[in-house]
C-alpha cells in the first residue's frame, strides 16, 4: 500500500493523492492510504464506512464544523501520473478535487487543538450517479457523523469562498406526430417542427440574475440534447428535447419545474423529469460563516454548479465550498492546479480553524 | 427451382412470385423461376444480365417501349407466404411490386404480336443504394437494351397512370457553437439553439403545386432528422438537421439546392449535400403516352415519390408509372393489393399493346 506522509507540504500531498489513481468505484486504495494517515492520533476518533473515513475531533467545542472532501475522480485520459509545469501541478484529481483533500488531511493531522471540533469526512462515488454517493451513505448509515453547525466542502473554487449552489433540473420533452412518407408529408404531422417552438423560447430566454442572501446566483435555462428521426424518407413522428435549468437557491425544486412549464405553456408536448437536485443557500449569515470570510480575506461568491454541499442544506447545516484550482479545469484533460491556491487555503483554513 | 406458370391468372402469378422471397440481394431464385418461364418463345429473345432478365420483341414495329419492374422487396416480417383476405392478396411484395411484374409477365408470354415492340425488363436492388440498382447496372453495360421511345414503370398506382416523380434532395446542415459546462452556459454558445430558426423557418414553410405539362406536382420540405447534444450537463457545440426536399420535375437539382439555401438564407450554417435524384417530367405529350392514357381510360395523375423513371427521362425517354396497388401500402407491414387492381392493369395495358 501507497503510504501518505501527512507532514510533507499540501502539495507534495496532493501529488501523492493524485498519483494514486482512484476513478470513482476504485477508491479502496486512496481509502486505505488515507485511513492509514490519519489513524492512531490521540486527537482524532476515525470511522471507516465503505471507502469514506471519518476523523473527528471530541474536545467539547461549542461548536462543531464538518468539513468534507470527495477521494474519487473522473476517468484518467492519459493524464496521469502528475507533472510540474511552472507552478502548476498538471494531472486527473489535480483541481476536482484531491488539492483540496491534501489541505484537509494536513490540517486534519496538525491542528491537535482547533478553535472548534471538526468532523472530517473524505468520502467515495462523488463523480458518479448521486444513489452511490459516499455522503449520502454516510447520512443514512452514520447520521450523526453528520451533525454540526457548518460545513465546508474543498471543492475547486480558485481558493475563494463559493457560498451555496444552483439548484438542477433535467428534463425531456417530447412533441408527438403522425408518421409518414416524406413524398407524401401531408399525410402525416412532422414532429421535428413541432419542436420549433420549444428551441425559440429556450433560445430567447433571459435568464434571471437573483439575490439570495447577498450573494448573486446566475441561472441558466439551456437545451443539452436534441433527438428525432426515423430515416431520411420518412417524416418524423417524435422528437425529444432534453433541457437543463440551473436554478438560484431560492427556488425550490417543484417551483423549477413549475416555471419550465410555464416558459413551454402552450406547447403540445410531454414531460418526463429525468433528474432534479435542490440548490443550497448560501449560508453566509451564520457567524461562523461571517468568521470563516473574515479569516479567509476577500468576499464570497455564490457558486454556480451543484454541489454536495446542497446535501448539507438539505440537513439544515449551512455550507461553503472553498478549495484550490479553477473548476473550468475540472474534468479537463489538461487538468491543472496552481500550488499556490493549495498554500493560500491551507492558510486560510487554518487561521480560521485556529481563531488566528 | 420454383416454376412459373404464366398461363395461370395474374394474380395467381404474383401470388407465386411473391412467395419466392426476394429481399434485395436474393433475387437469384425469383430470376432464375422468370428467366426460365420466359424462355424458348420464339416471339422473345430473352437476356440476363445479373440476376435482371430481359426479353426482347423484333418485329420491325414503327415504335418501341420499354416496359419495367423490380424482382425485389423490401424485408419481411412475417408477412410471407401471402394469404388471401376477401379480395385482397396480402404479404409482401403483394403491392411493390409483383403485382406488377405478374401483370407484365403474363403479357410478355402471351402477346406475340404487339402493336409496337416492347423491351420487357425485370430487375434487382431496387430497394437498396441506387448504385446497387440493376436498371442502373444495364443502362452502363447494354444501353441498347433500354433505347425506347416511351417507357412504363410497373410501380404501385392504384391502376392509375402517374407520370413522372418529383426530385428528392437530402442534405443536412449542421449549426456550431461552443461547448461549456451547463452550470456556466454563458461561457458557451447552444448549438441546438442556434438551430431554433432552421426549425422555425421549414415549419412555416409553404410547399408549392407546380403544373408541369398539365399535372400539378405537390411538393414538400421536411426536417427528417435532428440530432445534437453532449451530455446533460454540457452546453452542446454541434446540432445538425436532415433536411429533404421533394421536388417538382420542372426544378433541376441545382435549381432545389439553390431553393433551400435561399430558404435557410441568414442563417449561419454548414451544408452537406447528402444525395439527390432528379425528377422526371410527365412526358404526357408524348403521342404514345396519349394512346396509352385513352386506352387505360380516365385522367393521369402526378406521381411524387421517386422512382426509376427519372431513369428513363435521363436517358431522353418519356417515362410514366401504372401498376396495381396502393403506394401508401408499399412497405408496411401489412402491404396487400386489391385484386381487381391487378386484373385492370392487364386489360388497360393488354387493350394499349395489341392496339385495341
Amino acid at each position: 500500500m501507497q503510504s501518505l506522509d501527512l507532514t510533507a507540504s499540501s502539495i507534495d500531498i496532493t501529488r501523492a493523492l493524485c498519483d494514486i489513481e482512484s476513478v470513482s468505484g476504485n477508491e479502496r486504495e486512496i481509502a486505505d492510504a488515507v485511513e492509514a494517515a490519519i489513524s492512531g492520533r490521540s486527537h482524532l476518533e476515525v470511522v471507516r464506512d465503505g471507502d469514506t473515513v471519518v476523523a473527528r475531533t471530541d474536545l467539547g467545542r461549542e461548536r462543531r464544523v464538518v468539513i468534507a472532501g470527495h477521494l474519487d475522480t473522473v476517468p484518467v485520459n492519459n493524464n496521469l501520473p502528475t507533472r510540474v509545469d511552472g507552478r502548476f501541478l498538471v494531472g486527473r484529481g489535480t483541481v476536482d478535487m484531491k488539492a483540496g483533500v491534501a489541505v484537509q488531511l494536513k490540517l486534519a493531522a496538525e491542528l491537535v487543538a482547533p478553535a472548534v471540533d471538526i468532523t472530517w469526512i473524505w468520502y467515495d462515488h462523488e463523480e458518479v450517479s448521486a444513489d452511490l454517493n459516499g455522503l449520502g451513505r454516510l447520512a443514512k448509515s452514520h447520521p450523526d457523523l453528520l451533525v454540526g453547525d457548518f460545513a465546508i466542502l474543498g471543492e475547486p473554487t480558485n481558493a475563494v469562498i463559493e457560498g451555496g449552489c444552483n439548484g438542477t433540473l433535467r428534463l425531456d420533452v417530447t412533441t408527438r406526430g403522425v408518421r409518414a412518407h416524406s413524398a407524401r408529408a401531408w399525410v402525416g404531422r412532422n414532429a421535428i417542427h413541432l419542436a420549433a417552438p420549444i428551441l425559440t423560447v429556450l433560445a430567447e430566454y433571459e435568464p434571471r440574475e437573483v439575490d439570495v442572501d447577498g450573494l448573486v446566483y446566475r441561472e441558466s435555462l439551456n437545451v443539452v440534447g436534441i433527438s428525432g428521426g426515423v430515416a431520411g424518407n420518412v417524416i418524423p413522428d417524435e422528437c425529444t428535447v432534453s433541457i437543463n435549468y440551473r436554478f438560484a437557491p431560492s427556488r425550490s425544486g417543484e417551483e423549477a419545474i413549475a416555471h419550465v412549464r410555464e416558459v413551454l405553456h402552450g406547447i403540445d408536448l410531454d414531460v418526463e423529469i429525468v433528474d432534479l437536485a435542490e440548490g443550497a443557500r448560501p449560508g453566509l449569515e451564520d457567524p461562523l460563516a461571517r468568521s470563516f470570510v473574515a479569516a479567509v480575506g476577500g468576499d464570497a461568491l455564490p457558486k454556480y454548479g451543484w454541489t454536495d454541499v446542497a446535501r448539507f442544506s438539505a440537513l439544515g447545516i449551512p455550507a461553503v465550498n472553498y478549495g484550490p484550482g479553477d473548476a473550468l479545469l475540472a474534468h479537463a484533460d489538461d487538468e491543472r492546479v496552481d500550488t499556490a491556491q493549495i498554500t493560500e487555503c491551507e492558510r486560510g483554513l487554518r487561521a480560521w480553524l485556529t481563531g488566528a
